[in-house]
């Protein structure tokens, strides 16, 4: 099979601006399909890796891991995919054969580690070089900040072709994560209480989980009065603004605000080991539950009051919001097709691939949820 | 109706040895029951109380919250007991009526509040009198080192007459609490790997819960070497003496013991921080659960990685084995009548209630589970 050129956004140096460059990206080997992306958005988790000078930070590569494409080719021994199939592709591998992946419970395979890596899941290497012969890392089995890229058939779900190209792409992250983790890992219900810690497109996610199974006070946390507002479109009935409790600890206005007892379910989105002890403190004695999210950006441990747990209090830290990527996308996007998962409202920007860079400022000023990247002009 | 003169076992000051006194028990309230111990033993909860100098430690208190009873007489407006009921007494209330007892999940009753104190639930008092005319207070809503207790109905469970004294007596407290975190809040199965951190009575419980369930590898943890021949009644199939592992950590040990991966569930029935933070790690990534039953003695927090929790790992607090006391204790009664639930074998030493004292040695030196202290002979 044949080598493609094509651009893509290469990210040379911890916290630079990406480089639009021709890069060549190898046929997929055994066990590979090789895909063209047709858009991509922007996870902070990619900022996250970006951000990074010390391992798993790896320069140079290629950014990006929540996108929707079209299959352009499959490597030997690939009977799940074939040309022409619409897919999203998911950092986090699903074999669907090993004894995890048969499980009814979790969503680590056993088979591929979903550790971050720079290279393929099976043999470590890249599928892409620069103008200059020299290898292009990956990034958590996707990088999707590129026109063609290669992935494990372990990471790649098939998706209904009806679902338009820039929402197809949320399921395969963001929110997914939020929805499943409300769905999958909390399994919210009619009667529960909820508070989201963090109301980026992850955090309003869980809330539109929350929606979607009848929960009817979702309140949210954020720095940022703007986002009750839009919030609201995912079902977020209240809002605590930690720059407007007069001091008060966030888990005081929490229990103020559920009679004193604190809520069923707390989900920390943003990864601050802080917010998550806020959490646990917000959720109520005799079944709280603090679902975990985000990824504890500076290693700071997770201190908690080892009483107060033993009150019936849970923490559960989930990947992917627990869900089993190719039996659950596929699930949400039948949902998105009925009208009962709102997925527009997540996009509120667009960007072609040359201003791929306008896409990180717009996350990280936090006027964005989610900007799609079109790879080769809008669809 | 009469006051009560019988013989008490009193804690006067922390960790000095009992006093044998007569003291006055007050007639039930409304919505109290008095009854008669038959016997009580010694939970490792008491010696925590005993020793503790400040508040919740108070002097002169009567202790005791594990123990088997007959019913005396009932207070005004109580219909669920009557005279001559055998009875176990519990440290958690459950009202069966409130919100929370009736929610499926979690066992901390929303009316009346289980937080230490030192008298009974509803007005605070105390029922119990010395020969001073002094108030002695009361343990964790039981008091049962007393030939006579007052209890309110919210910790009062029927119990079956055809148990004998002892075995019941066990159902009140650390049995319950071990073999529930393994049904109730573990919910372990058949093809499950478990640890179990401290191989008390609560630990080897939760050995037996598990045995109970069809677990075919429980591995225990604990410094004491013969706890391994007395697990093995329980189900105990493995076990770790942290002495004895060239100063290699405990979870590298448990995690080599399961080809790499870490158990299913990790018990902690110890109460350290240090410990639940072993547990934790030696809990499998994708649904690997640590269920928190020791009570932390010295206040420090636990600290975990946040990173290694987002790996779909969860940790779960509880009192009580996450049991609804009435409906739940009654069901391993009759596990006990069917010869399913081994009791026997928790019962290791026997005294007399004038020989209480004994009962504290024998415990704090690891070589009782459980004494039963019959308070007028053994029946």
């Amino acid at each position: 099979m044949n080598i493609i050129k094509c651009k893509a956004a290469v990210a040379r140096a911890a916290g630079e601006p990406l480089c639009l460059e021709e890069v060549e990206v190898a046929p997929p080997k055994s066990g590979e399909v090789r895909i063209k992306i047709i858009c991509t958005s922007l996870c902070h988790s990619d900022v996250t890796f970006w951000r990074l000078k010390q391992f798993p930070g790896m320069f140079p590569r290629i950014l990006g891991h929540e996108a929707f494409g079209v299959v352009e080719s499959v490597g030997e021994g690939v009977e799940e995919f074939k040309e022409g199939d619409t897919v999203v592709p998911v950092f986090l591998a699903h074999c669907g054969a090993c004894v995890d992946c048969e499980a009814e419970d979790g969503n680590l395979c056993g088979k591929h580690d979903s550790a971050p890596a720079h290279g393929m899941p099976r043999d470590g290497s890249t599928r892409f070089t620069d103008a200059n012969g020299k290898p292009v890392y990956h990034t958590m089995f996707v990088s999707s900040f590129c026109q063609y890229t290669v992935v494990d058939v372990a990471h790649l779900v098939k998706v209904d072709p009806q679902v338009p190209p820039q929402f197809a792409c949320l399921l395969s992250c963001g929110v997914s994560t939020g929805v499943g983790a409300a769905w999958k890992v909390a399994g919210v219900g009619p009667g529960s209480t909820v508070a989201i810690f963090g109301l980026g497109a992850v955090g309003l996610a869980v809330a539109e989980g929350c929606r979607l199974r009848g929960v009817s006070k979702i309140i949210g946390v954020d720095l940022n009065p703007a986002k009750f507002e839009s919030g609201k479109k995912f079902g977020l009935t209240d809002f605590v603004n930690p720059n407007e409790i007069d001091g008060r600890a966030i888990n005081e206005v929490i229990k103020e605000m559920t009679g004193g007892r604190g809520v069923d379910y707390c989900f920390e989105c943003i990864g601050l080991s802080s917010l998550m002890s806020e959490a646990f403190k917000s959720s109520r004695k005799g079944g709280g539950k603090t679902v975990i999210l985000g990824l504890e950006m500076h290693g700071t441990p997770l201190s908690i009051d080892a009483r107060e747990l033993l009150f019936g209090k849970s923490i559960i830290g989930t990947l992917f919001g627990g869900l089993k990527s190719k039996t659950d996308i596929p699930i949400l996007a039948q949902q998105y097709l009925d009208k009962e998962l709102n997925l527009e409202d997540f996009v509120t920007h667009e960007v072609d691939l040359q201003d791929i860079n306008k896409a990180f400022d717009l996350l990280l000023q936090g006027k964005s949820l989610r900007c799609t990247i079109w790879m080769d002009g809008k669809k």
